[in-house]
């Protein structure tokens, strides 16, 4: 690979990130784009124009960009339609974020003519994997620099020393080692390493931020009611929100009531077992939520379908493979799957839990007539389950006269 | 069909299957024998043996059982190998438990020289298919009487006529209609019909008989731990137990804590959707503590592979399937995953949840060395990881180029 | 059931459905609209007409339609687009001309104010499925009439009787039993039943009505080359043709070549295995070129999703699901799959045989430079491959170690 | 990694294993021993232990063994009672000899105190990935050395040059590029590379060198009848036989009538497609007779599920996962279902096609008595089949009653 020219940056504006601005500078004397979304991880972004500019970052070349409508609505709700989750439990939180910031990136790339873009993450984890599959996808000659495979500066110590070198300014706090890491965006805030390695220990309650504790969450149950239309989250107690807002207010119930912590230990794709605290406080009730409502207005055979599939569409997401044609065709395959989601279900929060407690839609496909066990208005008619037996039977009663057979 | 002239009957000693007893000696002349099973559903066995010799049935007849270790150990627990879940939320306490009984009916018909067996369940539901499809494939000559598809005591008057035309003592309280209809076992409780009926409106209090509710439930957490061999639970807190024990504890666990209540709309194997409501107090514990050995001792190739087919798994237990060489195929590959899944949880229990906070084992995958934040030592390479997802992208780079080439 | 007022029959011109065709008139008094397709069948229709007429059907209620178009370009194309077959080898030629022939007879029982259809096949096979699944799906309202599970003409000589009392007239070769029953449309010709329910016993070469037998084919090959659009064929050779024509025109090639031969046993979805004899020389050579395109234009993420869902696809169709949501979803992912499936193959065919041997396309994403054998010229790097192979290795590496551990 | 020091090379006695060995011993200074097996490719191997002592390997570091049975009885047939094809239609002959070679490379290491294995793989294709997936899951501490990924010889000049300077003997046919290059065992052999690169190109009829042309075989059909037991064939003819002594023999039925050519564009694990020749002619009638006795055998439930999850195997295989928990997983399934699979069936071979025209078992699953055209005796009940496609269309109705609800 060539040297890179004009590179944008992924830019958080924390010491991390200017300091590989810095890097980015030095080590290839190329022109640094810095980009920096608001993807709802709760920071002013503001002072991030300051940074990048103090470190010598020409105005043109700062973006800064609220991307939360885009975010939810092209990404996280997609995701939602499928009932997404790794391993049986992570809702994707970090996962979901990253291919619009890589999006984004090549964009500027080009609007910029610059022909790399760079990001902060680490070549053991899986947001390398996920920024770089992403900006491939989108432009198969971009370069993509990832600083912390290829730089020296492999201690706190070498960092702070390249920052002081270079001028650049160090928050206190920063100057020791954090007792493990975050992520946070307007989905999930995540923390791990360090403190946390050791998956036998229970996390420390100070590692939670976006949540009060289920012991600290009020002693009363609150409802709310959360409308669909064709899958996606529309309306929360009867007030119409966009995606962004939406889940906004999810995650105030949800930090309220204690909702959407998990303590977790995954499969990475690159190969080794890493554990997280996952705090997803809005996406655990519109996962609730999304199910309720599938519940009454999806098909059996639909509804198997999408199950049965949500296994390999969740892994393409965790494995960065969104700007994949197979998650392209799943999408297809879901959103098809959509298209009656439509209704509002009832929901109890309490304490941490979140669950469904009443569905109704115009578009149910629940029939009180068919169910009933009253007597029959001829809705149904009950020898009819006698030949739907005797003929789901017919193979196993033919197995079991050959096994019979054979067996002599 | 020929007319049945000996059958065994499950028989619960209840009103229903003591009228069906009595139905079945008068429409059809044929002889009794009944099988009454303690699955743990919490009631007295004896008084059905009174009730049975009451309606005539004679001694050596009159069959009843304690199955509940069977139970766990062959049904209950290769299930939870599985994590299996039907239609994401469902534990599949009532499905699980009619195979079971089908097998015991028709080794008791083969030591009386039976040709017939008979149930209690209604034309409308998913037990009818279990159990018929379950003693179908254990003796295809088998006939199955299905009293409630047959006869015409369709409404309760005139299955009370019945009761009091044929001397069949009525307690007091069944005399008018249920407000719901319930099954019970050691793995749950069931509540469905009528009351229920309509999934928009939350269940009563009252219909919860398994679980004290969350806001009942102790105002601090309780922790405990299970330990794990080979996916099966066989310790609380360090103390070896069997299987049926094991679950019973639980369930005491999560009954103080009010955990494992679901309000659900399924997809009867039938055709419609219906309304229950579940309590799975031990079985949700266990669920959780499950999936947390396996998050440290279970390889993501085959926890990937798992995870994509247990909703296959699930749905054949949930239609009946349980004696299919299908199901009986998909075990093989559960159990083979299951070698190393040995270990220990520590679980948070608390008004209405269960969480799993921490993981030990002898047989752990989770390396700290290799996930370390701390500088390597030698255990990783971080530049493998560009070659990595270079070697993903290159398909991704060559439709990118793709398309660019045919847009032009 | 109510009795039906006005039936639409899905009408041969035969002497089994003219038989039906009575017995509706008889058994229901009801007044009978015909409806006659042209599927490719190669039959002449309008004896159909002049039969209906002599069994006194009013003119306006007889319909003769030619949907071949629609059934290649509706059905049989979408079909092949994922490469479907069932158990591994059968091309579904019945299965996918039910759905369409449903399809016509609902609508035309709607044009009439018509409140049932009639169909021709038994109790025992799939077809009964795919017509009544079809039908119900398209019309929940709409009464399906089976004469074959209702009536009591269960034996030739019954049948033969009571055409002769109702006037129909009967072909000297129809007097007698058939060696076998034989279905046939612009796919396929299927024989079954009768003289070749032996599965153990080779299927005499009489059989065989659509192909010569290879051994009859002509000593020389054949090169043909078929040109796809978006997943469908759209010309042979350089000439342009509409969907049925290039099937027709595909299966004189097969024809001629003896390709497309099946001697199967199958699994039916009623439960017992049943033997067919298939002829599909058109779909065969179709399959081949449709695979031949996809090698270089689909990639191996989309090609391999496909593949793992394609026996659930195929299975759909064959037990009449084609108008369901699952059906209609998997189409959705199938066909976004198919937007860069265009191109052309080369075909040889050949004594029974036919075998791509070339394919090209302006959308290929065979890359030669990044496959040669040749020194690089920049395309790949071969030491990307060795970080690829140590991170796909990690997993496995911390297994063999846990392992030997725990050995110890 | 630190320098081998003593290594296990995989050796074919050509001139590039030959290179090799002298590279690893100039390279690395480390003491060479040699593996070469007899995988049935056709070679004397004597010359090999020659030539190996030639270059100055000790005698008792040269191992030259024939392990044709275990290739066929561990290997070849567990993957044929998968069915398994990669994408659609390759047999995997290649893929399912690496690992035999990695686990024998792994054991001999392991005698020696060895701490290293290597192999003449390239960068760019799959075998590099088999070799050392397999070698790193049975010994995760083994070292893997890939000369065509580390040294300078880049070209066949200067690997000619690297043999000249070492006295290395070559071939007069060597010094030149091969047209193409070759990979043989009992299996199959491949064609890829160079001549072959063009997939528009037919691939000239001397590339074929395992099979006659079509054209040249015999012009009459010859039959052949293979039994199978639990999934294994096991005698041709009626003459029980080894494992390898099967495949050999069906490998001359095979040669004989131009059975198993395939001309295939793949898309390797590496991310980039690859045009290759194979034939594998006893495979190809091992596979069509294996789906012969497994069509009377095998139940449906069994059938479908083995089918939806050949793919995914088959990938595995493809991409050096034999030696993985997922692979092991699915092979405990797949064998599960193969413990009827036995009996025989009759096949014709004839011009390049195998056809299975006859299959009978005493494990048989058809039942000629239900599926019989003859009037039923009592073994069906037609009827039946009323109620099972009622409530199979239950859901479709609810669906159409809905959708015509909400369209108004």
């Amino acid at each position: 690979m060539s040297a890179p020219k004009k590179v944008v940056l992924a830019y958080s504006g924390g010491l991390d990130t200017s300091i590989i601005l810095k890097w980015l500078q030095t080590e290839y004397g190329c022109e640094v784009i810095t980009f920096t979304a608001d993807l709802g991880q709760g920071e002013e972004l503001e002072p991030a124009r300051k940074k990048a500019e103090l470190l010598g970052i020409n105005p043109e070349n700062i973006h800064i960009e609220d991307v939360r409508e885009e975010f939810v609505r092209d990404f996280v709700f997609p995701m939602f339609r499928a009932n997404a989750v790794y391993e049986g439990l992570y809702l994707l939180g970090t996962s979901i974020a990253r291919p619009l910031i890589s999006k984004r990136l090549v964009e500027i790339a080009h609007e910029h003519g610059a022909d790399a873009v760079a990001h902060g993450a680490t070549g053991k984890g899986n947001d390398q994997v996920r920024f770089e599959l992403s900006a491939y996808a989108l432009d198969p000659m971009i370069k993509v620099i990832a600083p912390w495979r290829e730089w020296d500066l492999t201690s706190r110590t070498k960092l702070i020393e390249f920052a002081e070198q270079n001028q650049i300014p160090i928050a206190k706090d920063k100057r020791g080692e954090a007792p493990f890491s975050v992520d946070a965006n307007l989905l999930h805030t995540s923390s791990e390493g360090k403190a946390l390695e050791n998956p036998a220990d229970e996390a420390p309650e100070y590692v939670y931020q976006r949540t009060v504790s289920p012991e600290e969450a009020p002693d009363t149950p609150e409802y709310i009611e959360v409308t669909f239309e064709k899958g996606d989250a529309v309306a929360i107690n009867g007030e119409a929100l966009s995606p962004a807002t939406i889940l906004t207010a999810l995650n105030e119930y949800g930090r309220k009531h204690g909702i959407g912590r998990l303590d977790f230990v995954e499969n990475r794709f690159v190969g080794m077992k890493s554990r997280g605290i996952y705090e997803t406080p809005g996406g655990t009730i519109l996962l609730e939520a999304h199910r309720g409502i599938e519940q009454i207005t999806l098909d059996a055979g639909a509804g198997h379908l999408k199950d049965s599939l949500m296994p390999r569409y969740a892994e393409l997401i965790y494995n960065g493979f969104w700007f994949s044609p197979e998650r392209e065709m799943l999408q297809a395959l879901i959103d098809k799957s959509q298209e009656n989601v439509t209704g509002t279900v009832r929901l109890k929060l309490y304490k941490g839990s979140v669950h469904c407690v009443g569905r109704w839609s115009d578009y149910s496909l629940y029939s009180e007539k068919h169910v009933t066990f009253e007597e029959d208005a001829g809705a149904y008619d009950q020898k009819d389950a006698a030949g739907f037996i005797r003929l789901n039977a017919l193979r196993l009663k033919l197995i079991a006269t050959r096994n019979a057979r054979v067996k002599k």
